[in-house]
């Protein structure tokens, strides 16, 4: 691997000088005065995949384009699809910025700009180690294929359309997934994200009187809305924090061993954890750490909540709303908590008032299995291109697209982060550390040999 | 009291026709582009006043300007005061109003106008009643004083000043104080309303981390402080209705025996009044009718709630917020529910939050007792006035000006409603019944004989 690491060595600065290039394109999918600029990115992507000799194409959706490209095809060695979007999100308010949003500005070793690090800068390590391997080599020792969204940050319409084709799935057929838009562990320890949790998404209303009623005429009399929906979203947890629906945990599938293992051994302090967060202590299911809570236990928050007035008018309303969710772990299924949460706040709608709950959207949670030889391989190029051996994390959230994979391409995904943690993804000041960077083209690089 | 009568009939046109000259001027005491509009209110009406011969004052305030009239002071007898109020409540949506609001409209025996019910014409029948007195025999059998004010909608600020001085006591000193700016109790029968209940009113904020989370990265293991929040609320009452405050219930001062027949006595329908307000069922404290729990009971009601995010945004807030009131009884403290409401919430606080519970405003409840010469008066003339003699009843609300007369000018307020519960006060198509009108003018007769 001497001369592709050497390559990319005394390429560097050339490769910083792309990366800089595609993040000064504004190419923000929410805004639709930007779609012009969404679109150069993607021609820009389009018109380096052609530089290298790759195939090309750039597949139109009811959206932003889809960027699609491979490499030759290796009779006998795997197929590995790259999975990594060029659309990022809106700046906010630009007053909150140090340097222009789309001027990429190095400070500390670091590359500020929108994109940095979600996922322009991620996602361009794959690019550029292929770019390595083909000047250095003139071909890879397997088939990579790209495919590189512009509605990453709005819903992935475009490509969930795509994966739902018989062509489409010829196309994107391949032996497992690399994607690079999450985070290690801590600066200078990479991990390989193995697991996310899944989602059941609710809105609940509960109505009472036709319209909003004076407290003092009425009050005492009918029951109110908001109160009563305090008393269902009280009840969903115990005073433990276990989750009230029955059967709730029934599919939750036990941490493998080497799963227990992996999670004992992350250093992690509850105190720095507390503190960053900024909340008086940290709270959750009794019985488990906090690292399982965030990542192997099932959760339920509520995530806005609304009725009646604001000012000071002495109401009861006539309705009162929700939305919230439940964070899932293997092996729950969506569709079963959605009829368990059903069942659950009908039996317990007080008097006086009736409920609608709507069940929105629902995605199962992911686990990786450790022992693949993918996983083998993904973990060897890291410690040879970081240095240092991964730790095996999971994540809290969901990344829909992993599910979509999994149903539609029957394959698993390796989720190989290079950011970090205060990247500030979507907020104010968005960066990625040019050394992890540097190090992600050299643990691509190795990726594809091992 | 035939020729006061007499008099009052023949003028009935002339009565409405100067009814129908207030109402045509839109005085919105909230709307400060209307302030011009207010002032002509008042200076119609002490136009009024002085036309009938009564020493009249416009005494300014840092807002709008307060009326006052009195007739000679008749030695040995009774001082009176009649409180109203000549500003209205904003229109809202002119599209809701069948006929513009402030041009008045007579259908079905109604004036339909801004303002008809509340107060201007309920206040009128008072100075047209001492204007028949006056024409017919040139003098009243007791005093009169008149306090009409412009503030009413917007919290009385102006009055609530002059009451605070040795002065303003001075001038308005009576022996008892008269108002209508209630209702019946139905069509064809009048009310007297002696209890109002009291009011403590509370903004309660709960914070958890510095700032909102992703619920996928962070859920589970931080509080929510949206279900914090519903926790605290949900516990405010018990599954039997009961406020569960300590000591919360030890002042409430049992029913008077004249009371619970009065009350016994009164026609009601709880279907017709659950059908009314559309709720699927009337749900209260255990134990009590319905008119005791709108009148008699104290409540708990939370008015508005607040927090997180409306849009499918799956955050864990950093903050939640609520504004309720407990609505009072005699002889409950609202100080008093003010300390016990911050120890209740602050012993329930769950871990991983802070709380912040803000006390409003307070007012204690106002009952006058049914056995005064003043009531017994009151009786007898809207017996004759009406026709039928009026039942008593209680009213769930506050008028805080009743309780500002009892502490600061330690008299009684009768509270004598010519409206009718359907006047739609606040609403768009406010109206006053013609006919209530006039009965009205003519119970207000009797008053100043009986």
């Amino acid at each position: 691997m001497d001369d592709v690491l050497a390559f990319v060595e005394q390429n560097a600065i050339l490769f910083e000088e792309m990366l800089c290039e595609l993040l000064r394109i504004p190419s923000i999918s929410a805004d639709p005065d930007r779609a012009a600029d969404v679109r150069r990115a993607a021609d820009w992507l389009a018109g380096q995949f052609a530089s290298m000799g790759l195939s090309v194409r750039q597949i139109e959706t009811c959206g932003h384009p889809l960027v699609y490209a491979e490499t030759p095809g290796v009779p006998g060695q795997p197929v590995v699809l790259v999975y990594g979007h060029y659309d990022v999100q809106p700046v906010g308010s630009l007053d909150e910025w140090h340097s222009p949003p789309f001027e990429p500005t190095r400070r500390d070793g670091n590359v500020y700009a929108r994109g940095a690090t979600d996922d322009k800068g991620q996602m361009l390590t794959h690019v550029l180690s292929v770019l390595a391997w083909l000047r250095v080599r003139g071909r890879l020792p397997l088939q990579v294929k790209f495919l590189i969204e512009g509605e990453e940050e709005i819903g992935s319409r475009g490509l969930e359309e795509l994966l739902k084709t018989e062509q489409g799935r010829k196309l994107l057929a391949c032996d497992v997934v690399v994607v690079s838009d999450t985070s290690q562990y801590g600066p200078g320890q990479p991990a390989i994200t193995y697991g996310l949790r899944g989602i059941a998404f609710f809105e609940l209303v509960v109505r009472g009187p036709r319209q909003d009623l004076h407290s003092g005429t009425f009050g005492g009399t009918v029951a109110n809305p908001i109160v009563a929906l305090c008393q269902l979203l009280a009840a969903v947890k115990d005073a433990q924090g276990r989750v009230q629906l029955p059967g709730f945990y029934d599919a939750v599938r036990p941490l493998a061993p080497r799963e227990e293992e992996q999670l004992a051994r992350l250093p992690f302090s509850e105190e720095e954890y507390r503190a960053k967060l900024g909340v008086p202590a940290l709270v959750g299911e009794a019985g488990y750490s906090t690292l399982l809570r965030r990542w192997a236990r099932p959760t339920f928050d509520v995530h806005g909540i609304w009725g009646g007035e604001q000012v000071s008018k002495t109401v009861i309303p006539a309705w009162a709303g929700a939305k919230f969710s439940f964070r899932l772990v293997p092996d729950q299924d969506p569709e079963a908590i959605a009829q368990a949460a059903e069942r659950f706040f009908r039996e317990r709608c007080p008097p006086g008032v009736e409920l609608k709950l709507r069940y929105g959207h629902g995605a199962p949670a992911v686990v990786v299995p450790l022992d693949s030889p993918w996983m083998a391989a993904a973990e060897r190029a890291i410690a040879q291109g970081f240095g240092r051996p991964p730790v095996f994390i999971r994540e809290g959230g969901s990344i829909p697209i992993v599910v979509h994979f999994r149903q539609q391409l029957a394959v698993d995904t390796l989720l190989l982060g290079w950011g970090l943690d205060d990247d500030r993804a979507h907020g104010p000041n968005e960066k990625l550390h040019l050394a992890d960077f540097h190090r992600g083209i050299r643990a691509s690089a190795y990726l594809w040999h091992e």
